[in-house]
C-alpha cells in the first residue's frame, strides 16, 4: 500500500507494468488454449529497453502482441513537441523516463473483436510526471449487448476512482480512435486518457491505483469475449469483411495514431511499434455494404457519441 | 506543337493528361488480356473532379488504379504549407489548379514488379506554376538485368530533354521512396521531380514536353515486364514474400508518402487516394530472410545510391 507521494517511484510503476504483462500473457494463453507467447527482449540505444511478447497462430488469437517497455534518455526536441512540453525556459534538454504496457490482439474468428490496451507513465527531469492509457474495442460486427457490457465494465472501473472519469474518458476515446478520412470510428471506442497529473484531490498514488485497475481489467474483459465468441460460426463473407476491417485498422494506426507515428518518426523500435499490424489485411476499391446487412449495421454504429451504458 | 509560353494553357496540359489516362488504360488492358478497367467519376465539392479507373482480378494485374484528376479552388493554409508557398505577402488566399495522372499496379505474379507513376501540373493565381512527377518500380524480387533496363529506359527519356535530369531525379527518387523506419528503399527507385518551373533555358513548353515523355514512357515500360514475367513460375514461398513486401508498400504510402498524407489530412477523395493499396498485405513479427536466399539478396538491394546504368 502506497501511503504518500514520496513512496511512489518510477521503479514501483515499472515493476507493476512488468508484472501486468506477465499476468495478461498468462491469462491470454489459458484462454487461447494452444497459443504461446514468445519473448523478444530488446535494448534501446539511448537507454532502457523492453520485452515484446508475440503470439501467432493460436486457436483464438491469430496474431497479437503484449509489449512492455521502460525507456529513458535525453528528450529530443521532437519528443518535447509531441509531449506539448515546449514551454520550458531551460535551454538544456531534460531527461525523460517512460514505461508502459501496450497490447493489440487480432483474433482468427471474425466474431471475436480486435482489442487494444495501453497504460503508460512518463516522468521528466523537469518535475512533470503523468499517466496515460486506454482500452478500446474493434468488433468486426458490432453486437449491442457486447458493446454495452464492454462499456459498462470500463465505467465500473472508472467509477471506483472518480465519477467524472468515464464521462470524460469515453468521449476522449471517441475522438482519439477516429479515422477522419473514413469519417468513422475505429470501433466502438472505450476509454482514453492522457496527461493525468497529480492534483490537490487526486494524489499520484490515486492515479496509479486507477491505472492499475484499468490494466487489471484488460484480461477479464478480453478473455470473456474469447470464451464467448471463439466457436461462433462464420463463413467466407464474414472472413472477407474481417480482412477489410483490418485494413481500416492499419489505416488508423499508420495514418492517425499519435503513438505509432511518433515512434516511427523518432527512430523507435519498429517491430515493437508495428506489433499492432494484423497478420493479413485486404483492400477493395470503394467497397459498399449491402443495404440491410450486418456489415451495414456495423458501419452505422462506427460513430462518435453513442451512449452504450 | 506549342511554340510560345502563352499558348501552353492549363487546358492543354489537362487534355494531355486525360488522353494519357485513356491510352495507358488501353495498353494495360491489352497486355493483361482479360482485365478491364471500370471507371468511377467523381466531383470535388470545392471545385473540379476526376476519373478513377480501377482494374481488379485481371490475369496479370490483381488490383490497380489509373487516376486522372483536375481540381481547383481556394488554396487552404494547409495546402500552401504543403506546397512550401508560405512566402506570399497577400493576405487573401490564392486559388489553385492541379491536374495529373496517378498510377499504382499490384500484379498477381510475385515475379512481376509493382509500379507507380505520377505526372502532375500545378498553377496558382499568384503566378507560380510547375510540373512534378516520377516513376518508380518495386520488384518483389530484384533482378539486376531488369533493374538496369528500367533505369536505362528512364535515363533515355531524361537525356532527350536535359543531360542533368537523370543525375538529379534518380537520387531524388532514392530519397523520396525511402522507408526510414525500415531503413530501406521502397523498391529500386526510378526518377522523381517536383517544382519544375520555367527558367531562362527551360521554357514551360520544354518542361511539358519532358513530362509528356515521362507519361508516354509508362505503358511501354510496364507492359514489357507484364509480358516478360507474367508466366514465370512461383510457389507459396514467393507468394508469401510478395504479401510481406506489399505490407512495406502500405507502410510507405500511409506513413511517409507526402501525397497520400496530404490528401488524407486535407479531406481529399479517400477512395482515389487509397487506390494505391494492395488487394492483400501481410505482416509477420520480425520476419528475417534466410541467409543466401533470393529474399535476402533483394533486401540488400533496397538501398539508396545504387547505380543501375
Amino acid at each position: 500500500m502506497i501511503t504518500s507521494e514520496q513512496e511512489l517511484t518510477k521503479e514501483t510503476v515499472t515493476l507493476f507494468f512488468q508484472g501486468l504483462q506477465d499476468r495478461i500473457c498468462q491469462s491470454l494463453e489459458e484462454a487461447d488454449g494452444t497459443g504461446r507467447f514468445r519473448e523478444d527482449s530488446w535494448e534501446r540505444p539511448g537507454g532502457g529497453g523492453g520485452r515484446s511478447r508475440i503470439l501467432a497462430g493460436g486457436s483464438v488469437i491469430e496474431k497479437g502482441g503484449v509489449g512492455f517497455s521502460a525507456v529513458h534518455g535525453e528528450a529530443t526536441e521532437a519528443t518535447l513537441r509531441a509531449l506539448q512540453l515546449m514551454d520550458r525556459t531551460d535551454s538544456a534538454l531534460p531527461t525523460f523516463y517512460a514505461t508502459g504496457v501496450s497490447i493489440v490482439l487480432h483474433p482468427r474468428n471474425p466474431m471475436v473483436p480486435i482489442i487494444h490496451m495501453n497504460v503508460r507513465y512518463f516522468e521528466m527531469s523537469t518535475g512533470h510526471n503523468w499517466f496515460g492509457g486506454g482500452i478500446d474495442l474493434t468488433p468486426h460486427y458490432v453486437v449491442d449487448k457486447d458493446a454495452r457490457w464492454f462499456h459498462q465494465s470500463l465505467k465500473t472501473v472508472c467509477d471506483r476512482h472518480d465519477p467524472a472519469y468515464y464521462t470524460k474518458f469515453k468521449p476522449w476515446a471517441d475522438d482519439y480512435f477516429y479515422i477522419p478520412h473514413r469519417q468513422e470510428t475505429r470501433g466502438i471506442g472505450g476509454i482514453f486518457f492522457d496527461y493525468l497529473k497529480p492534483t490537490d484531490t487526486a494524489h499520484k498514488a490515486d492515479l496509479f491505483a486507477f491505472v492499475q485497475d484499468v490494466g487489471n481489467a484488460f484480461a477479464p474483459i478480453y478473455t470473456h469475449f474469447m470464451k464467448q465468441n471463439r466457436d461462433l460460426p462464420f463463413g467466407e463473407r464474414e472472413k472477407d469483411w474481417q480482412l477489410l476491417r483490418r485494413g481500416r485498422y492499419v489505416e488508423f494506426n499508420l495514418v492517425w495514431d499519435r503513438g505509432t507515428k511518433f515512434g516511427l518518426e523518432t527512430n523507435g523500435r519498429t517491430e515493437s511499434i508495428l506489433m499492432s499490424m494484423p497478420p493479413q489485411a485486404n483492400w477493395i476499391y470503394d467497397f459498399r455494404t449491402e443495404a440491410g446487412s450486418q456489415e451495414e449495421k456495423t458501419v452505422r454504429q462506427l460513430q462518435k457519441g453513442i451512449n452504450w451504458v
